[in-house]
């Protein structure tokens, strides 16, 4: 594994990603402009890409133009900025910075915020829908289809809604790690099976993706959880240990922090071992799967 | 204008509306079972569903299955409830009573319901994709294209964003009538849309139809804030006159009650006059806007 082939590609999809972001939300003369300012500050207020990275990597695998592959990168930001400006809310989370700068709901204000979100939501089933993205509707389709099911009460926002639950109910690791499949899991393995779906995978390698995708999302949250409790504030940009201080249960209050980056270490290189049928392209799927646990924020 | 015939058909659209509503978001025996309850107590909370009546009677127009058309009216209905949830949420209106009932936030908390609104938005898009809905994927591409459209933040959520500066600014009719034709107009104009494009309706028919939904939208706003002025708390199931109380310009403020009331009527019959070329059959979407109009609540 090369650290320098890995940072190169990370900052060539922070770029290519945001190039897109910044073509398909444009901010308009009219009325509703503040909207899309807070659309606009949400998402260029930086963020590691990584859900980006993992669609153009996949869609890589199966020579998917790069044109097609980063509108679907860009959707699939869109719903992960949305999802952190909710849970940033007052009502939520109630977190005043975002990677070291205000939230949306800070810098605008709450109303402003819960729209941006909403309007991030409805912009990336409109991107995925648009004929630019694929030029065959029935995969469109298929994309619309499964990142709605990731997205929504079955997936990310069930998990959102396990997590509020946490702080009164003390989960097992059954259910901690069915809130992190849903909370983290569905849309970091959608991002892999989305350039599998764009790349006209078979069965075996879309399978191989989703599974590899499942199993890297939850070590990204155990990786999250870990550094909550070891990181420190400055190199985080956000208040750490704040789950901990809520008395909430995580991989590391069941686990410990032995017991839990062992745990991420076993997933990492289950993930890894899935991606075999693909032979030696896959190597930057592999290099971010081991990265996601090395990472030091 | 038979007042019989529109009840009978408002009542079959409601039944039919809620038991697909109800089979299409079953409360899991999963822990994140409370989003769901939450999406299905708004869903459920009563309302008109008069969008819901008019993708089912545009589809009519082109003798659509119900089967197919009942699942975009749900659609629909999904994400007009949402944005009723948020809304009504501190931040925004700060409303406790939604048709004589405990708004989502009061009912459960505002976390749940900010993901309850979330929630039904991607299960909206879910619903559309689905090869249920339409069995040429083409048809729900554009189906999904047009509805996140009509959606974000150059439709419905752009709406409720210029709605929000109206405390602060004080809007001329010009403003006023953008303001609307993005908040409810665009959504509504849809509802009518997407019956057309059910239906494999010619250019000319959609046309008509969409320049129908546009002119019932803003209409149908007029007569809300008529109720507003002229309603009474009872009858309307929320708290009245809040739009005058704050200092908000409307179509009232700004053309008087009588002004109000005839511009209202001249678009409804602007509308009516669109679907001439309909004949007979569209008698339900006249029925419908002529009732718009009339209304007590």
């Amino acid at each position: 594994m090369s650290d320098t082939r890995l940072a190169t590609a990370l900052s060539d999809v922070t770029m290519a990603v945001e190039a897109e972001l910044d073509r398909l939300i444009p901010v308009p003369a009219t009325l509703e402009a503040q909207v899309h300012e807070a659309m606009r500050y949400a998402l260029f207020a930086g963020g590691k890409r990584l859900r980006p990275f993992l669609v153009l990597a996949s869609a890589d695998l199966f020579s998917v133009p790069r044109e097609d592959a980063i509108r679907v990168a860009a959707a699939m930001e869109m719903v992960h900025t949305y999802s952190l400006i909710h849970d940033d809310l007052p009502a939520m989370d109630d977190d005043d910075l975002r990677r070291g700068k205000p939230t949306c709901h800070r810098q605008f204000d709450e109303a402003t915020a819960i729209l941006a979100g909403d309007a991030l939501q409805a912009m990336a089933f409109q991107v995925l829908s648009e004929p630019e993205t694929d030029p065959d509707p029935a995969i469109r389709m298929e994309l619309v289809q499964t990142f709605a099911r990731a997205a929504g009460a079955n997936g990310m926002v069930g998990g959102q809604m396990i997590d509020l639950q946490a702080e009164t109910v003390t989960y097992d690791l059954d259910q901690i790690t069915r809130l992190q499949n849903l909370k983290t899991g569905a849309l970091i393995s959608w991002s892999v099976e989305a350039g599998a779906i764009l790349g006209r995978a078979t069965p075996a390698e879309r399978v191989a993706l989703a599974a590899y995708g499942l199993d890297v999302g939850v070590a990204f949250q155990i990786a999250d959880d870990l550094l909550d409790v070891e990181g420190d504030a400055t190199q985080m940009g956000k208040a750490v240990a704040k789950d901990a201080d809520a008395g909430k249960a995580t991989f590391i209050t069941i686990l410990g922090i032995e017991g839990a980056r062992n745990t991420a270490a076993a997933l990492i290189e289950n993930a890894v071992a899935r991606l075999d049928l693909f032979g030696e392209k896959a190597f930057l799927l592999k290099d971010i799967a081991r990265y996601i646990i090395e990472r030091r924020s």
